[in-house]
């Protein structure tokens, strides 16, 4: 029997990385007169379906995918949410 | 008496447009092996902190910022989560 998840995944730089594209939304928004804000940290935020026989093993692929693809781990953290939208049971 | 809220902005593209850098992820990830994952969609996740005196009026800011310099309303949407991290009150 397979599922299928909504995977929900954060990526964001380290606490202790520079994030020039922040500061300089940052400094943009100052111009622009919002004086009130700071700390922007600019991340990305993917979604994605994937399938699998159990949600064991979709956290694993995705750990795996995070780590590989989506994320730079020496600059950057994940993290992710999994939602089951669907299963598909075998035709028997 | 102003309060500090950590914003949390979602920005992605409408399930309208297309998404290469998705379809390259999802095909990358394909040559790897995980053919078992579909349908990626890469959008941007910021945080940011925001002082305001209420909490509607840094949501008001906030569709500002998001319409104004995050987003590009044409093609992407955006949502935001609020939450309260710190409250100063006026010394007297």
């Amino acid at each position: 029997m397979q599922s299928k998840y909504l995977a929900k995944i954060f990526v964001t730089l380290r606490p202790s990385v520079l994030d020039p594209a922040g500061v300089a939304v940052q400094s943009g928004l100052q111009q622009m007169g919002y004086d009130n804000v700071e700390q922007v940290r600019i991340g990305k935020y993917i979604e994605l379906l994937i399938t699998s026989t159990e949600e064991k093993k979709a956290r694993q692929d995705l750990d795996n995918i995070c780590n590989q693809m989506l994320a730079n781990p020496v600059i950057e953290n994940y993290r992710f949410e999994l939602i089951e939208v669907e299963t598909q049971t075998g035709v028997f």
